[in-house]
């Protein structure tokens, strides 16, 4: 390909409403342009760079022995109704009627619309299976942002596996676990494999890929040192122990008049966010309930919904705690509370001489000891954890870093051949329902954090693996015959040694070509000019670490290939 | 590729619902499955096939210098009005909302989109562009039918070119045009270029490719000695030139109390059809209009919109008949119509001893010489072409087709760069609107027409360019282990010599294996059992002509891999 011939628009300033790097950098570079918010046409370079993502992913599936399909991306309603998900998707799901008025829904993912095609297996011979798709995906996503990374449309790599038992499930999750994580380290995406929930997929284990950015919405909890990871949502980490002194043979009130807060509290009385607890009221499916955690912890909302149970959580209003508590936050507290569910983290367990309101406005109480004057109800993990702990499995430092999510993998169980109805024959005559897994890696998000994780000052660092072109031929100065002859030769060897090469044979000043070869981020510039050529040389730059080699012309392009080789 | 681990459900029978053979035949080989009306699964088998086609027609746009974009699937509806095909696509676009209650359009082309990215080009010296992508359409056929060949969901190639200048937009047609073809031969789709009317796209000329089949809905008229193709609405044909005697002096009413239509009056009169005139009635644009063929030919609509330019016409209603001419239909005639347009088909001119209706139930006029005794308003080619008819262009006889069309190409002109106001700057400084053609062909109906066109009692009888398997290697008789070596080293060899060769491992009899097998369709078949191995053969049998080859198991493979390489 030659450059001249190519579409390539590079833009000299970043757009105005670009917050996360691969947006400002995909856009001005010449990849991406939205179409409406959510919407993006893919241009040339861009192509490049997903067939070659693609290509990863396929392989990595054939290699597990998965098969390719395509489903529709438009579905019948009633499909979606026999699950319960035409209601769960809610908002998210893109529907539509046709001409004859039917209900129609676009595909979010297609656990459904596989499930119904297992309805043609017979036989638990045929098990397992393992089907997948590059497909479009439709979601209706409340606030699209950050480019690539945040959509309402895109494709998706979605595969379905159908086991006959626990066993061949797990087998089958494990296979794809390691495919994604041999995917994403193709892709140059450091991405953590971590623990999650199962939010509208159902079953019982899933783990996502996250991959860190600060664009991202995720964060997570992540020991470098023995591989801990966990979403902020279900992390732990620990605490060093506290000694308490013995304190107050009972609680004492004192007056606060000016301390509503933590911080207030311990500037104006010398009390340590450590010694306090933190009373904190929610409605629990319905029922006023008192969270506390220790005055420098946050809670997790996740954590209190996963520990009761509850299908709804919210902060109670604050005539609900006047009413109960007969106080306003600022001077709450559970001591001497009877009839309330009070529900206390973990690391309140054993702590005396604390400090928490009185219940009384302006008033607070010192010298608590948690067991001795509090009722709880029950005892869980309820705080958010913060960078600097020490790791629940090792003893180094926690780290929490802001995460975008590029893939995630379910073990679904039976959900949905229970809901549809698929049996095959077993060994023994009897119809036995498969147990299923789904899995799925975000493509076009896939490209924008290889991005995230894969740029400087001057614009994307392509890795060789993905990058549009591999290696970028120069030609510099006026343009004579000898450098226009090495230059072409150069040009095709690197053809015939199957190197995806462009000869950037544009019009335009040495200056303009860098910083646009910069900019896209091409990882190898082989760059010809007049100066090298008298001595018999070429200049190799490397994009990734600024690196210049000068090179004989005639071993150039085989230098080149044999680092694009290396590095693929 | 082993049988045993590949999903390719075949069906002992043909689906009850299938009409066309390429639907019939796609279901029962296992390459389809229907989600509902007009919306299927590509099983493995067809995402195989589907692949080597998209990556024909990639390569063949690659060949002139096309680039690939991909562009979103979901509109917002103000792109489309600003063009007014929000209005014109009528319940053909599937429509919807999103949760904030934005209308947004489902793409059935991407005309709009694509000018709306040609806004960044700034200088003529950036034309020509050509561009494409492969890309689901949605349409909502009103009659979705026959498998792959009418859906509501499928994937298009579309391709547009921006040009300086109607010579530049006449040069990238012809290169599509030329692609096309060569696409459509690698292929190994028959496809007839047609010339064609732009419909809703607007535009100066188009043509359409398209392929032979019972389950078309397009009628061709085709030469196959000179090429000549015109679609039923604007084909043409010369017809033998016919003497008429003198006839009488005026016309003479005779009776012809049963005779209401041509064939009665032929049979009761002996007036044979091609000397009667067929007096037909039409509201052209409110304007009640008298058209006239030849008794023994028929009227295209198409032609009298075309020569009329008229936007809506229908028959007329008996009422309406009555009213004008004071008879009903069976006894209508142009003799001594004054008021009405008369429109006259060509093969009217100069006929003599014309019979027709008199305008009075139940008499009809003989001695009618048309040009004497009708006023006619004007003359045009209004009749529908008949097969054995002789071309236009050379002696031969013609030939009427029912087709499929699997490509259409458009110079689309000034439209969409004018509504969506395109221009850049010209040469002189001012600015220009650039020219626009655009191009496409869908992927899932090509599928379609290459079964259609490759099929015989048996089943599919792919062409090795887009077989989903070229070779497959089946063991017959007992697995003793000089077979398994003979068929695994050919397996390996042909893999070796990147033939794509699936080895049938499964454990069935080999009826059953090379029904399956030919059902599928896959071109080459080597079958290895003791028999043949006694004497160091294997057999070679070819899909499409049935004929089988003893080869020396040495030379096996090398045989067959040449034998694919030949025709590819």
């Amino acid at each position: 390909m030659r450059w001249s011939q190519m579409y390539a628009p590079t833009l000299r300033d970043d757009p105005a409403d670009a917050d996360a790097a691969s947006h400002r950098l995909l856009v001005r570079a010449g990849f991406v342009r939205q179409l409406m918010a959510g919407h993006y046409s893919l241009l040339p370079l861009a192509v490049r760079v997903r067939t070659k993502v693609v290509d990863i992913i396929r392989e990595e599936m054939g290699r597990i022995g998965s098969q390719e399909w395509i489903l529709p991306a438009m579905h019948p309603a009633e499909i979606w109704q026999r699950t319960g998900r035409w209601e769960v998707m809610g908002d998210e799901m893109f529907r539509l009627k046709d001409r004859k008025g039917a209900d129609l829904a676009l595909g979010m993912t297609h656990e459904e619309i596989f499930t119904t095609l297992a309805h043609e297996l017979s036989s638990y011979k045929q098990l397992p299976q393992m089907w997948y798709q590059f497909q479009t995906k439709f979601r209706d996503e409340p606030r699209p942002k950050s480019g690539l990374l945040r959509v309402r449309e895109f494709t998706m790599k979605d595969s379905y596996s159908f086991d006959l038992d626990q066993a061949g499930l797990d087998r089958s999750f494990d296979l794809h676990h390691d495919a994604y994580v041999r995917i994403f380290a193709r892709l140059g995406i450091p991405a953590i494999p971590v623990q999650a929930s199962s939010g509208s997929m159902g079953g019982s284990a899933s783990v996502e890929f996250m991959s860190p950015t600060e664009a991202g919405e995720d964060l997570v909890v992540h020991c470098t040192a023995c591989g801990y990871a966990a979403n902020v949502e279900k992390a732990t980490s620990a605490l060093p122990a506290v000694q308490d002194p013995d304190g107050l043979a009972s609680p004492e009130p004192f007056d606060t008049p000016e301390a509503r807060t933590i911080e207030e509290l311990a500037r104006q009385h010398g009390v340590p966010a450590e010694g306090q607890i933190k009373t904190l009221v929610y409605v629990v499916d319905d029922r006023l309930t008192l969270v506390l955690v220790r005055g420098d912890h946050s809670l997790v909302e996740q954590k209190l919904i996963d520990a009761t149970g509850a299908t709804a959580v919210r902060p109670a209003q604050p005539e609900e705690i006047e009413a109960a508590l007969g106080a306003s936050p600022g001077s709450l507290g559970a001591v001497g509370v009877t009839g309330l569910t009070v529900l206390a983290d973990e690391a309140l367990r054993g702590r005396r001489a604390m400090t928490t309101g009185a219940n009384r406005d302006g008033v607070h109480l010192r010298g608590v000891d948690v067991e001795r004057d509090i009722a709880v109800t029950r005892w869980a993990d309820f705080r958010e954890v913060v960078a600097g702990e020490t790791c629940p499995n090792c003893p180094a430092a926690l780290e929490v870093v802001r995460t975008v999510e590029v893939g995630h993998i379910f073990k679904l169980g039976y959900k949905y051949t229970e809901t549809l109805d698929v049996t095959v024959l077993g060994p023994d005559g009897s119809r036995i329902k498969p147990i299923m897994g789904s899995y799925g890696i975000g493509v076009e998000r896939a490209i924008a954090s290889v991005v995230e994780s894969h740029h400087d000052e001057k614009g994307i660092v392509w890795p060789v693996s993905v990058a549009p072109f591999e290696v970028v031929v120069v030609p510099i100065g006026k343009n004579d015959e000898e450098t226009t002859k090495v230059v072409e030769d150069i040009y095709e060897q690197l053809r015939a040694d199957r190197v995806d090469v462009v000869l950037d044979d544009r019009d335009e000043r040495p200056g303009v070509k860098f910083a646009d070869i910069e900019l896209v981020g091409i990882p190898y510039r082989i760059t010809v000019g007049p100066r090298g050529l008298k001595e018999g040389v070429v200049e190799v730059v490397s994009r990734a670490t600024g690196e210049t080699t000068r090179v004989p012309v005639a071993d150039a392009a085989r230098t080149v290939a044999g680092l694009v080789a290396e590095s693929r």
